[in-house]
């Protein structure tokens, strides 16, 4: 039977993830933007650190009084006292004169009339208030100049950069608790098949629990989407019509998983051209698995129709879904998994004029080599095939695969734990 | 002066970190299961599929019906009816006899008497009732046989494996609804400075904010523990007492994070030593940074003290408190970083007799090599260092460093998004 699909490549897939915007910007608290994208630069407040800091634990000097000094012939400093931590050194109007120093702590404000820190292990005290400096330093030493870390009004973070601990740290010290970032994804989850029954239901007859539901909330919730679960839908137009134009009104993105008929690839393309300033941008790609993706757009929304089985459904949500939800993120439009160089264990052999996504599982090394990567090909239906697997392992349209011992790169599943 | 200390390496702390037991069990909805650990194996509790299913959508068959057919010479069958998804072949009384067939959809459920399903594409209707089959199939094909994907009873998820979203998929499918899982570690967070005020208060004078605070809770929650801040607590004996007294009451692990000075390492060291039945395991570790780490045990909860400069205290995170976190979760004592194969971008000296561990950042690779490492040689006190850092390189201790084009491998900071 006739094939009615213009299949593209996946490569054409990412521009058309393209065209759509990253979301809006909201503002969050610091303790929730971990992983969030920045929606615009952001510029130092203040200078950091806002005053001459010690990096050591020692003394303040100035370093013209202790040149030359040496084991044999150390320098005597007047001790004048301590500089407390969080203490203004000139608060107290604690100030060097020529021949003094002053006790500081890691951290410690220097105080005026200082240029260095020399370190405790280089002195000896002579006496209550006299020190013995072993050790010249040039000016400067042990110390962090105000604003050496960051000076004012200076870029500190640029929009698209997606928040780490250290980044909101780094927010944390300049006293800025709420940050400007794009808007988490809301996707809205619908299974499709009169075969299918909720997970707490047993199935009889002909039934089967609806797997992909749980799989595809997983999904969205690891690269930072928020899932909403729409439920299981019959096979029927006006249904399902319904659900999405509801869905419509608070997500950014719908994920329809159905069967993968001729028949129920057909009613999704119908249900996403029925939609109101709808349009269809991409019906059928041409890799294995994902020929059935289809994705329409209307305004910034994302319709996008996935293959029933779950192995397939994973795959195509890595390859459309997951760069789509990065980029209303506000990161790039790709998959953003992690590539590792690994050696065909055996032979893989591909199609031409097809790019093929094998599941692989990663082997140890043989001989200190990469991780040997051994193709998983199961028939389509089979969940072990997805739960066996470490990633997938691309293959390009114009390769007919891989020899044994062939070097490839693999696309690692995320495996860090995304708690929520 | 002399150093107290008795430093132990980095692959000693794992050792002291592998002492302390998974935490215990807790049972999770499938929803909030996503990165938590297995605390039982998981045996199928029935076989999946439950029936046997097609794998196309085309016509159930008795394979020797239609052996031997050809384009010229195609097997006519009478069509008998249709499968329709969700119903169960059997309670219609559906059942091939000789010479028949049915139309089947993908996923359907494999009447009896049927043991092979052609391709709707290698047939033809002849008449709403005669179906002309132009391909022979083998028995079995196009089928996916009850308990193919898992049989019952069998081992499909072990203790100790991490959850990722086609494992939840899977549990799903067995109407699984609650797993079984480690408890997720619970961090009290306290700072300890004279110097520290709150991110939301303006310093004056030698006072600077509180950063650490920020930076350890989001990479707590990085890791699957969840972050507990017990705020900034004065360099006082009696009072960090009582704040750790109190948090040991529902922690499973207390980060106190705290000037590196001399007094304040060994403040850390005597409010851990004095907490009822604590037992400190190390005092000093030969890595830089991480020299002032402390690390002591109360039963199964774990009181680790980190240097005050957020750099380094992030570093001896990552070396031990993410391996302590993750064991407590279930998984490996280990700091489970990716590891990336770099080049050094130009020479990087290192002590001999101490493990270094160089923040890095990552330059495109020159020629196709892998990327190149630069190192960021900053002093102590200053995040841009770690804000500008993609992972960290170590060094070994017997080791005088790389020369600029050695090849190293780099940990790779964790950059995917773990929002809460």
């Amino acid at each position: 039977m006739q094939d009615l699909f213009q299949l593209i490549c996946a490569q054409e897939m990412l521009a058309h993830c393209a065209t759509f915007a990253p979301l809006a910007e909201e503002h969050v608290p610091l303790g929730v933007a971990r992983g969030r994208v920045l929606s615009r630069d952001v510029h130092s407040p203040a200078a950091l650190p806002p005053f001459a800091r010690s990096i050591m634990d020692g003394f303040a000097v100035r370093a013209c009084d202790i040149a030359g000094c040496s084991d044999s012939e150390p320098a005597l400093l007047q001790l004048c006292g301590e500089i407390m931590m969080g203490e203004s050194g000139s608060s107290r109007s604690l100030s060097l004169a020529a021949g003094q120093c002053l006790r500081i702590w890691t951290g410690g404000k220097v105080p005026r009339g200082a240029d260095a820190v020399v370190m405790q292990e280089d002195t000896k005290l002579h006496s209550p208030d006299t020190l013995a400096v072993f050790r010249p330093v040039t000016p400067g030493s042990n110390i962090i100049h105000a604003g050496e870390d960051y000076s004012q009004d200076s870029l500190v973070l640029s929009k698209g950069h997606q928040l780490r601990p250290q980044d909101l740290g780094l927010l944390a010290g300049f006293g800025i608790r709420e940050v400007a970032v794009h808007q988490r994804p809301k996707v809205a989850i619908l299974s499709t098949g009169d075969e299918l029954v909720p997970v707490e239901q047993t199935p009889s007859g002909g039934q089967v629990r609806d797997i992909n539901s749980t799989i595809l909330a997983a999904l969205v919730e690891e690269v930072g989407g928020m899932a909403q679960f729409l439920g299981i839908c019959k096979d029927n137009l006006a249904a399902l019509q319904h659900r999405c134009y509801q869905a419509l009104d608070r997500a950014d993105m719908i994920l329809l998983s159905g069967g993968s008929s001729m028949g129920h690839r057909d009613l999704t393309r119908r249900v996403f051209s029925s939609l109101p300033d709808s349009e269809l941008l991409v019906h059928g790609v041409s890799a294995r698995p994902g020929k059935p993706a289809i994705l329409a757009k209307r305004g910034n929304q994302a319709l996008l129709g996935l293959p029933g089985h779950a192995a397939s459904a994973m795959v195509v949500f890595y390859l459309i879904a997951r760069p789509l939800l990065r980029r209303m993120l506000g990161l790039a439009a790709q998959h953003g998994l992690t590539p590792l160089e690994v050696v065909a264990a055996r032979q893989i052999p591909s199609p031409i004029g097809r790019e093929d996504y094998v599941r692989v599982r990663l082997l140890p090394a043989k001989h200190g080599g990469p991780p040997r990567a051994e193709p998983i090909h199961a028939k389509p239906g089979l969940l072990n095939s997805l739960v066996r697997a470490n990633g997938l392992l691309p293959i390009a349209r114009d390769s007919q695969g891989l020899e044994a011992g062939e070097n490839a790169w693999a696309l690692l599943f995320p495996h860090i734990p995304h708690i929520s």
